[in-house]
């Protein structure tokens, strides 16, 4: 079993370095035959052309063994969807809603992790905290103050570990003594932004470090929209504390909106550029205001016991399930798995849904993979 | 006529200077009795019970003439529902809405006005900006930018002449060299504040200041309440800048909205008590997030078109009437009149209900009154 799972950490190190998210396409090829023998495929080249467009340029890069070992060094970890510690639930979303099509990157393939506290159980309260890395002096002054009162009303605080808002929000956690999560859009061993290595060590110390990107992976633009989604779906709210018109803080909002996570703005001076985009948003009722710690656990605090009571529903009948999901599960059987492409062709479901709704069907305990592909899961 | 038309205009001075408002059953009394069958009856103490409680203080004094002569050399007149000048439509609304509910006194029985231009025209394009008396140095700054915006824009901009807010509101509108509204709670000799007289006297010289009470009345807690609905019943909408979470402005905001009328509100710096009112009603969804005058432009704007095409739905046909209108509507003839009391019978709708509905069936073209009582208007 160990060397199953070795295999398939080692598996998923591989393809997180080769296939830089999003990759539609390899997802796709994974969830159609598996991680160890998609792993192989990409090594081998012998690949659809969109999988081979996704993984050609760093299919010879076979540096998993390396990269599990340098993370070890770094005190870090590799947590898998194979790990106890996986966050299911908050991470499925990502596929549900790629499924229903929303332009998002699906749920990440593995997950770098800094400290030593279970991801599920950082996941299980948290919110995220985002905002300007341009912040006012006001900005911060919040961020500081909504970090420290979130953790102390038992939630853990996510944010992006950027100057401004993000760093303030983890020093205001961290002055609680409560654990924080800073996701970064560049390997754990590049200390991005410098001026926060000490804030991030004092993170992993209590709280967590994580990133999709292998070690020696550099911060680049792209790679903070993908990154943003990370925050959006291990948080059951994001509050937005100053963003201009435009800012990286409101993707990562768009990004909670889209997986029916509650979004909230704080209002400031009508006067200031950095409140601009949070008044655009409350504008356009893309956020709910919130002017204190209370008010935001006023609204998590009900979406928590949605998220809590989800999983129950699901397991135990097929009646929270949406019109194609419903489709998905009844093109499936308890006798021999069948392909994704089987399941399309039963189901009409377009194919690439099919290759999201099966893993949440998993997830919610209705259906499993097995060597020949997708069966019903045993009552 | 004219004559007719003063005894009316005296009559109507008596009645606001011996009836308080709210003054209910003496509006229910007028609405039965005619305004000089009404003023002579109380005048006799020949009236119900009901009516005697609001009018036995100060049905001895009849200083009509006099408060007409005192209002002359001030520079100011008693406007009437009889004068053209009237502002028929948006202060119908006060009778309206009372009728359907709203603890709201109904539309005054007259004004003091000074200043020369028609009250019509004040309330055709006009927009309330009100706010605390205690305004920061944020609030005091946006309120002139609102007031000179609004104006540049061709709107009147209605307020109560307080400090804090409302001074710098009216000071930005006049800053702009267009006519503001100051609706004050006392008489329009008292100088209230006393700061502010010479900024009422600017105010009056290119727009109005508007009293229900006549000279000499002093400004009290419930005169500001009673004085609020005029502020929110002659503008299209109300922008409410820094209001405390118990807030006088609040109070115009909830009239304005219990009118139908548009209620913005303006955030402010969450750590400033002086926004905490506003940020309570846009949590509340009681306002629309505003920023800036386009936006205050682009609510009314709308609003402004609903407005201007009212009257002309009612006045063409009755499809446009509730089910109690339309009652209310057919049980009256084109034949004698009939007193309230029989279109409470007929129609099965409550007196007071009807006593406020046949004024605004008046209004719309289609009932009218004449000696015996109510009857509809000719087509």
């Amino acid at each position: 079993m160990s060397g199953e799972h070795s295999e398939l950490r080692l598996a998923r190190a591989y393809l997180l370095r080769v296939a830089e998210p999003p990759a539609k396409a390899v997802l796709g090829f994974i969830a159609d035959n598996g991680v160890l023998a998609a792993a192989r495929l990409v090594r081998e080249g012998a690949v659809p052309a969109e999988v081979g467009e996704e993984t050609a340029a760093r299919r010879g890069l076979d540096r998993a063994a390396a990269d599990l070992e340098l993370a070890a060094r770094l005190g870090a970890r590799l947590v898998t969807p194979e790990d106890d510690e996986w966050a299911d639930w908050p991470l499925a979303a990502l596929d549900i809603a790629a499924a229903r099509g929303v332009r998002l990157a699906g749920q990440p393939l593995a997950l770098w992790v800094r400290g030593s506290v279970p991801l599920v159980e950082l996941a299980e309260h948290a919110v995220a905290v985002v905002g300007s890395r341009a912040a006012t002096g006001y900005g911060e002054h919040l961020a500081a103050e909504f970090g420290y009162g979130l953790a102390g009303a038992g939630f853990t605080v996510v944010s992006g570990a950027a100057y401004g808002v993000d760093g303030a929000e983890h020093r205001g956690c961290l002055a609680a003594g409560a654990p924080t999560v800073a996701v970064l859009a560049c390997g754990l061993d590049v200390c991005y932004p410098a001026g926060h290595a000490d804030l991030l060590d004092r993170a992993a110390g209590v709280g967590a470090v994580i990133s999709e990107y292998p070690p020696g992976t550099p911060p680049a633009r792209h790679r903070f929209l993908v990154r943003n989604r990370l925050i959006a779906a291990l948080s059951a709210g994001t509050v937005i504390i100053e963003a201009a018109r435009r800012s990286g803080a409101r993707n990562t909002a768009a990004t909670a909106r889209a997986l029916g996570r509650s979004v909230m703005a704080v209002p400031g001076p009508v006067s200031s550029a950095m409140s601009a985009g949070c008044h655009e948003m409350l504008r356009n009722q893309e956020a709910t205001l919130v002017t204190g710690v209370d008010e935001v656990l006023e609204e998590v605090g009900k979406l928590g016991i949605d998220l809590a009571q989800r999983p129950e529903v699901r397991c135990s009948e097929t009646d929270g399930l949406d019109g194609q999901s419903m489709r998905v599960f009844e093109a499936i059987t308890k006798g021999d798995g069948r392909s994704a492409e089987r399941v399309s062709l039963e189901s009409g479901v377009e194919l690439g849904t099919v290759r999201a709704l099966l893993p949440a069907l998993e997830l919610a305990g209705l259906a499993r993979r097995c060597e020949s592909g997708w069966r019903r899961a045993d009552a």
